[in-house]
């Protein structure tokens, strides 16, 4: 947070991340998803630093970050001058891509095919391991060795997996509230707090392209942290008053008030602050 | 078992019931649906006697299992002159025509709808009661709370189901054991070993039609209870060398041998043997 940044612009950052550790590397790809989604999107390191400096990452843990997105293949970098700038690759252009449609939708997932996928007997803790690539692909266990998910399971011989078009399902109370455990309703309740009080001190106008960009980037990356920690399901298979529904809408609320700004403008903004 | 009756059948007829005790109610429905499947298809007390006593029913135990079966609507009884006669109603024809097909049928079932079905979770104690219309309607258990089958689930609230057709599904060896347990191989096997014996023992020629009856009743009677213990599934959902395919060859080869006899036939070796 620099000296310069209003109070209500401090306070909404605060809101924004007081729950949690942010993950430099996942913020970094929110950042790229939101703002410079494209192979020619290139963003300067000290772009970068600035947009992300107001949430409290330092440089440091920004450039290990990069280093490991460089190494995994999400981004690739150019030297230009005295400083870096950096844009996704093709790869990292598609993952982007892949989680945008349930991120930016103004509507809740349309009714889908969901899969049963059941572990063999086991004990408690090799059933431990051999859930761990389910739940990482958005399943949510049922009770002991049984799983629900919206996506094709990960490929593993012992599992047995039946899927079905959503249509028509009964939905007992006891299903919507393990997909919808009171941990999620709780993450999703902690947001929501922290959108309406965003939404409560946002001036309607003055704004500079560079707070325009760090507040997009910490609501889109509070959202998808908690949109993608379950599976993509219409509200009707979570527990009745799910907040996903109102988070949504007050998410793209926001997100409206807060029009995304061009690359361009933002350098720009960064050179005048420099200047 | 009389003692005019050839050894051949004594063994027969042993071999057949060894294993179980003979449930009488679910005999007498087994005569009724092999040999007098209709409303009008009369069966007088003596001859249900006559071809039930080789297997050690007494006329007692058979009178109670009647007035059971009268009571729930399966059958009527009409005297005429000394003898009371019994035929199935309605409701009894309806039941047995819905256990046929899967009864006789000479090739292993098509390709089918699977359930899973899901109880919420719960004690021990809970499940054990919740369970068990499941297992009655056939389901088998996959694991704690999980539940497979080839029919819609009995009603329950509680109960979350997923059902979808079983083309292209991977079935792991483990989900195989649970379908095909260990006790039903062994059901299947003491079967087997039963029916070689009938087959090796019985006469080319000169079988009375009680003694046809008789055999026949038991047969079917020890067939459909291994057979109705588990889902109705083509034998890839089973171990490998599951005996069910085998079983259902050597009942039908052996029920050819032993062609159905008439009820006015039967009813005539009976009163020739009464004189």
């Amino acid at each position: 947070m620099t000296q310069t940044d209003p109070e209500w612009f401090q306070t909404s950052v605060a809101a924004l991340t007081q729950h949690q550790t942010l993950r430099v590397w996942s913020v970094i790809v929110t950042l790229f998803g939101d703002l410079a989604l494209g192979t020619d999107s290139r963003v300067s390191g000290a772009l970068m630093s600035r947009i992300l400096e107001p949430a409290g990452l330092r440089p440091e843990a920004i450039r290990v970050a990069l280093h490991r997105l460089r190494g995994e293949g999400w981004i690739t970098s150019q030297r230009r001058g005295r400083t870096s700038h950096y844009a996704l690759t093709r790869f990292g252009v598609e993952q982007s891509e892949a989680a945008s449609p349930r991120i930016y939708s103004r509507a809740q997932p349309a009714l889908t095919t969901c899969h049963v996928a059941v572990l063999p007997p086991m004990s408690q803790a090799d059933r431990t391991e051999a859930e761990t690539p389910l739940l990482e692909a958005g399943y949510s266990a049922l009770g002991s060795g049984v799983y629900f998910g919206t996506v094709a399971p990960p490929e593993n011989p012992d599992l047995f997996c039946i899927g079905a078009f959503a249509d028509d399902m009964h939905l007992p109370g006891w299903l919507r509230n393990q997909l919808g455990t009171p941990s999620r309703i709780a993450a999703y309740r902690q947001l929501e707090a922290a959108l309406d009080l965003v939404a409560e001190q946002l001036p309607k106008t003055g704004l500079t392209p560079l707070q325009t960009a760090s507040l997009r980037v910490l609501i889109v990356h509070d959202w998808r942290r908690v949109l993608l920690s379950h599976a993509d399901l219409p509200d009707s298979f979570f527990p009745d008053n799910w907040p996903g529904g109102r988070c949504r809408a007050k998410v793209m609320d926001l997100l409206d008030r807060l029009p995304r700004p061009a690359l361009d403008l933002l350098e720009e903004d960064l050179t005048r602050q420099a200047a």
